[in-house]
């Protein structure tokens, strides 16, 4: 007898198989006939996901838990509108990554190709089951959704809506399942699945994704947390600084890519940081300083080590003045995520060393941490951001979701 | 207290560190030196090898592994020129794979980095030794080796040597460590440490990846095995058929890429059937084959089940009749490895719908399974070829022992 999750994973390795050879304009056709449905049923998406939102409140659910896991008729067209924009992007599938013809006459073409079947474990927040189920389509991949159990009754009715465009399309339904069952279990035993499901990609808390990773037999596309810094070099135009430290910490301090530390060249510290913890203050963020900041800024309270290692997620932030360029360096590489570091310099050596010698998955010069991102980059909508080096690192998106395979052209060559 | 496995890979990542950003004349001159090195010390290596020898001999290794083992003068001056050739090639560090500009004036560069660090177990070929830690430091990461214990001795003197020559070529000795216990815990230990060591990449029998596979916590480089075909299309030109059997089949029948399977259309079966089974069985090659083969060729024995899906790695070929294309599409689905599959046809149709559907690293069409490898494909050497879909596929050489990071350069942009 096959268990609910074998049938799960083997109906996702069937559709993905006829999915990977399935061509662009069908693909395009489901995403916008599923724009085009969401809309029109929107009354319905809304009184589901009414449901979720009177549950989760009786449940006492933090306000901004509640306010990610409800949907809006604004929300709603803005997850349609993204339906389309996925639509609008080049097909990542059949691309020739490269081509080479051999002495021997062989033609090389290497090509890319869907990478399968994808698990996404998310969050409560309905709008994402559209744009992964949309982004992993558009690559040729079926996808198994296991959302937050939350926003369950919300993504019945959206997972019903876009498996309706898949007939309509003429694409297999099982290309995009929903896990149904609130038992943690299925999520272990699909994990184990690698014979079926070829990647794994948790969204959500630092607690589920390090769960998953631990758990998971298959590839793991994913980041931890975003431990951003942005480096106010002892050359760097001092009010430009400031912008970009203001944009980065408070433009959007709940997402990843936000700042969560400032390290500032001593030799500009006492011009810098009186001023720039004054702006930060009046935007309410709360200041946590080595001694030299605690000095310079009275707004600021001690940092403890945990400080410098935090992703506070909030309007906090930790603040390190350094000696020299190396020491700013040296302290990203000892509490840094990999995720986004920007340095502020007119200095080109020191912009050429900081770029260089920061490993993470964007590194930026007289820029704002919050660019790190698949839209501003020109990449186009993003699953998520990978701070891991393997396969694909910092925004992921329709071409992050493929592999490539060697396709050769002979007329009868053996090897000698 | 540190353990062995944690200085060894903390060694490793703060090597790697300094790697990432060596340039490319420092690290050739380092190969160059290493390849005069080894031939300069061949006496002293063959007498250490000689040990190996002996105790393998002593021990009661099979012919074909004592063998693998061995030196000659020979063996070591093909190493050295693998060196050389490793020395020749581009450095795959700080291409720039994309590069954009914004609407806002940001400048965006995807550009490769070396992964970091690698954790390399091998079997007992002591010139894989030098092959790995040339691919591996030429990439930028450091590489700790953990070769098989019968080549203790081997390895020890030839790692010596590598150590020498990064000193002369002022690179960070620790680029190249040496697992020299044979205490296999150690493995496991190394491969708990997903802080410190970014890739495991096993090669040998498909027993050991299994292991390390489901021990690594890191990501995994490798290929269990190659169950290649050859599909005999009914629009096959069948003396070109025969060509390119007998080369994939009996060339090198213990390599992964050589053929273990036949598939034969029904509509040719029984012309070219007889025959080829004469060209193989003068060529030693046992057949294992369906009922309409054994029919059409009385030098087969029947099939089982087991023998489908074997990798023979031997002079022995199971051979199946189909009915359609799409038959041997289903065949190659169900018992393949995803490694490499060939069609002869002069069908163009037919190429494209098996080059489509076959899901393998490389499908070929008019050409020897052979052809699957690292200098075939013009891409140089080669630390092996992975059957997985997430980061590479097919042959692995200096370009698939990279990563990429993205470098932004801005003047002052926020985000909105």
């Amino acid at each position: 007898m096959t268990s609910y999750s074998d049938d799960l994973a083997l109906r996702a390795r069937d559709a993905a198989r006829l999915l990977a050879n399935a061509d662009t304009e069908r693909k395009d056709r489901w995403l916008l006939h599923a724009a085009g449905a969401l809309e029109k049923r929107a009354a319905e998406v809304l009184a589901e996901n009414a449901k979720d939102v009177a549950s989760a409140a009786q449940a006492g659910l933090s306000a901004a838990n509640i306010d990610r896991l409800r949907l809006t008729p604004r929300r709603i067209s803005d997850a349609a509108a993204g339906l389309r924009a996925i639509a609008a992007l080049p097909d990542p599938v059949g691309r020739v990554l490269d081509r080479r013809e051999r002495p021997n006459g062989l033609r090389i073409q290497k090509l890319s190709v869907p990478l399968g079947v994808i698990f996404f474990i998310y969050e409560s927040r309905p709008n994402v089951t559209l744009d992964a189920a949309g982004l992993c389509v558009k690559s040729g991949n079926a996808v198994i959704l296991r959302g937050g159990k939350e926003a369950l009754a919300s993504n019945t009715i959206l997972h019903a809506i876009l498996q309706d465009s898949l007939r309509a399309a003429e694409l297999p339904i099982d290309a995009v399942q929903l896990v149904t069952t609130p038992d943690r279990a299925v999520v272990g035993e699909l994990l184990k699945l690698n014979q079926y499901i070829d990647l794994a990609i948790p969204r959500g808390g630092e607690g589920l994704i390090r769960r998953v990773a631990e758990e998971a037999t298959m590839p793991v596309l994913k980041h931890y947390m975003g431990n951003c810094h942005v480096y106010v070099d002892r050359a760097a135009d001092l009010a430009m600084a400031e912008r970009i430290l203001i944009n980065a910490k408070c433009q959007r301090p709940g997402v990843c890519n936000a700042a969560e530390s400032l390290l500032v060249h001593a030799e500009v510290a006492a011009e810098f940081l009186p001023r720039a913890a004054q702006a930060l203050q009046a935007k309410g963020v709360e200041l946590r300083g080595c001694l030299v900041t605690c000095a310079l800024a009275p707004q600021a309270m001690p940092a403890t080590e945990a400080d410098f290692a935090a992703e506070f997620l909030d309007l906090i932030l930790s603040v390190k003045v350094v000696a020299s360029l190396d020491e700013a360096i040296a302290h990203i590489t000892q509490y840094g995520s990999k995720h986004t570091e920007t340095i502020v310099t007119n200095d080109e050596d020191a912009a050429g060393r900081f770029t260089a010698r920061v490993d993470a998955s964007a590194v930026l010069v007289n820029a704002s941490t919050r660019f790190n991102d698949g839209f501003e980059f020109g990449l186009g909508a993003e699953i998520g951001i990978s701070t891991d080096k393997f396969h694909a690192r910092g925004p992921c998106g329709l071409q992050e979701l493929c592999s490539y395979k060697y396709v050769v052209h002979g007329n009868g060559q053996v090897r000698e």
